[in-house]
């Protein structure tokens, strides 16, 4: 399935392997987020130019408002690393961008951890059919759209004003691990620390571990 | 269908023992909600990674406006122990919330509950295909709807903050009852009122006493 | 099909008692409206607690703005006795909102009965399928909805209001009544009016009567 | 099929030949209506307690703006009656509206008739499902609705004021065709014009007299 | 096909002379507009009271902004000519009017000849149900949506108002070709260009002949 | 398929080669933009007058957004040369303007790429029918309609202009290509260059040529 792709051109593959590297430093940094076990810049199939694989240590039920902020800062790590390397944008962040609304969406709608409409659930409820008189469709407002909409810009554009400001604070590891990426085309969890170092554990990390001893 | 479950880990177990026991202290507490029977923090299927049991001790029909709101702020104290304790809210939340607002939704359309537009039902009715001219269907105006989804957040703000309040006025009765919950998994009735003491007696199960006498 | 509903408990009963003696004390009251023949407080299937029973003198055609008024005033009395009563309402009003909602409705689209927009029809016309071109759907601006919902609400709202006066103005009837129900379980029309009184004759009964004559 | 109905009330045949003598009073005196040639309060059939009948004196293919607003006038006549004798307004008028609503339409969206929006055709255009490109289906502003909405109620006010008017100053002539209605039932174009007195011709019909002669 | 109508009455035979030769003159007297050759008042099948054709002197492929608001005039000149006869308008127009804003739909959504959204396409884009996450459909603002109408209507307006004065400078004109329509029922280009003299050519007919010598 | 077609008068065809000569300047003249190969006026089935292709010198996955902007360009370079020669636009350009709006819909809702509301993606998610609570479906408000409607016209805008102004600036050019086209009817890359010169690299190509060494 993974073969080495002789198609895709020079600065393409240059592209590519800075966006994953965004991915991949901003995942690393970032607490709470899973960690990151492989990255690289093997064209897949249509659309799937590289792919950075996060996986978590446990099986996991719940996400907290501040791992879900994290997810999204990972996700726009890959654009955020394409701007500040070539002053520009491409189009190879369409995936990202879909996840990253996909979860602002589930945050403000379904798990209700708007700060603005703090617990308020916007699930579509389907009139039943079969009753002849039930509780009508979930509607909304304008104002609750304009509510929504606001609140969704304002979360993208602080989680991708970190990961910016984690990529300039990281610059020469962001170097490092694109020329890496580009030679070896595929890279593992102990080459990324040791670029990057050990990971931070995250408080609750810290917590599992304590109940754990 | 109940069993220990070994996936969950150590953090996690400790979130949901906490929001559990949020969802049956409010309930306790709330006068006129039903009578908490049972709290168990096994996990069962999907989604489902623990339960507060509240029975009604007879059969009902009507439902008073502000039973309605003591079902809602219990449905409000399992997210509100999540945050008095852990500082943030998490995803396991999302079912309480959906009922909460399907309450919500069935009081400002169904049942004329609103302060803001009192008696106003806003039931929809199809128009009748086999009638040449009917009753048009119910439309509402952009307005109304704002109306609507500011009430909602209104109650919805206004019973998570009593929830919280009770939560704060008996933080050791939570750590108490998390506590039990993470050493026994399964409480039951007594067990709860040897934490929270017996329930007081409600208005209306004044009257059905005395009526009954 | 009507039976001693042994599962309705004492405080329910006494609800249901109320609510009903509110519809007919209301009905009873209001020129015009069509007389109150039955009360009962004998459950009959689902969502039916209590009903009040009014049937017209005679067949009739035409409805006048002043009857359907009428019709709505007696609706809200159900609920406007429960709150007088016991200080809130219950879910025990959803049927006779809708009813109210339904007329008034049909009063402001279909009569032309509104007092800010007389004469209008909004009947909804579909357009003829077999017609290439055929005048096109009835649509309606958002200030025209808004218009329709504050007008509701005008009606509703004003009522509601006439049917409390009429209640705070005959509370010693409103006892007597709620007590019979609860001791009989079922009123006829001849001790319906040994607590009320005859009923007034309206303007439109005093013109039969003398064409009649 | 058209008998005695013995089941309407002596009032609602009152309230019938009032607003059919209201009918036939403004469709006669407007210039350019079509003759009043029957008019009846022998019920025929659900909601048709009685009618008026207006026939053209010869087929006719097109119609001006103002043969179009006396024929609103006319419709109106019928409510307008009503309203003068009894002091409100009933159901009956509820086909009247509609037919004038839908005359309203036709002038605004289909024959460029508006004054605020003078030979703007809304005519729905559906898109040609077989081309792939094609002109895309016309859309309103909600600023256009609330044009139309509003000259819609602008054209209602003003010619129900008139036919008020027109009322108002044949009150006797009102009351002897109503009488004549009670006695008799149905009157035809001769007993009309003996109350009425002859039919003013209009400038078309001068216009075509003047062609033929 | 065509047989004299004995059914339509003189004064509508004079309102459909004007409306024609309305269509005649600010067609032939319009640079660019298609030559007419024909104008009949010959009655065919419903709503086909005569006709005025203009048929292009070549196969043509594409058409100008000046083009296209040409045919918008002639189109509007029969209602003109109406409104200054007859000092009022009929529903004659209705199909005139469709066609009018077909054209001002297709150049404002399709042709991008708008003059406050220029070059901008508005062209209906289905999602394509194949493919999983296409570009989204079109939609539009209601701000834009209230663009396009207030420009519709400054359009026809505008043509609308050229039309008359083309007419009210060719009064004599007018009345000769609707004289000779009333004669003759159908009169043929010779005729047509005896009343109104020769056409003038246009830019472009004089840049074909050019380019032809 | 290609024939010389007799049937497009001199005037068209005029029209026809200095819109095809705009799309092949602006393209030659925009840096990044694929390479001109052919521009032919010869007429290809219905809608298709002309063509100008362009091909990319390789494969390509990404596209930058200056990469898009420069394709607005060109196609708008059609129309804008049409306005700038014969001082009106035409129908003709109806498929590049329906191109360029779905490139900027792209842009903005799949890409990311908006000023306004950069890296927000407003791809449809519909609800996963199968999934009793899914996330719901992606809305929009109207205030962000607004945003993207006068974007879209903002870059329209931006587009026109600079593809008017590298015309103005290229008349002589403009003239002798429009003129070769008109003589020869299709001209290849060969001729193009001869014209306009050779290419300048762009950014990404220098990028690429400087990693093949």
């Amino acid at each position: 399935m993974e073969k080495k792709n002789k198609l895709i051109n020079p600065h393409e593959r240059q592209v590519v392997a800075y966006h994953e590297s965004g991915h991949a430093i901003v995942g690393h940094l970032t607490p709470g987020a899973d960690p990151v076990q492989k990255v690289s810049i093997i064209p897949r199939g249509i659309g799937a130019l590289g792919y950075t694989l996060q996986t978590p240590l446990e099986d996991r039920f719940l996400m907290s408002r501040s791992e879900l902020l994290g997810k999204i800062k990972g996700l726009l790590g890959g654009r955020a690393a394409e701007e500040l390397v070539f002053g520009e944008v491409s189009t190879g962040a369409a995936n990202d961008l879909e996840k990253v609304a996909d979860i602002i969406r589930n945050m403000l709608t379904v798990y209700g951890m708007s700060k603005h409409m703090p617990n308020l659930s916007l699930v579509e409820k389907e009139k039943n059919p079969f009753l002849a008189r039930g509780p009508v469709l979930q509607r909304r407002s304008e104002k609750l759209e304009e509510l929504i909409d606001s609140e969704t810009r304002e979360i993208i554009n602080a989680c991708y004003q970190e990961a910016r400001q984690l990529l300039i604070g990281h610059q020469k590891e962001l170097e490092a691990m694109a020329g890496l990426l580009l030679d070896k085309e595929k890279i593992e969890a102990h080459e990324i620390q040791s670029i990057l170092g050990p990971r931070a554990l995250s408080k609750k990390g810290k917590a599992n571990l304590a109940v754990a001893q």
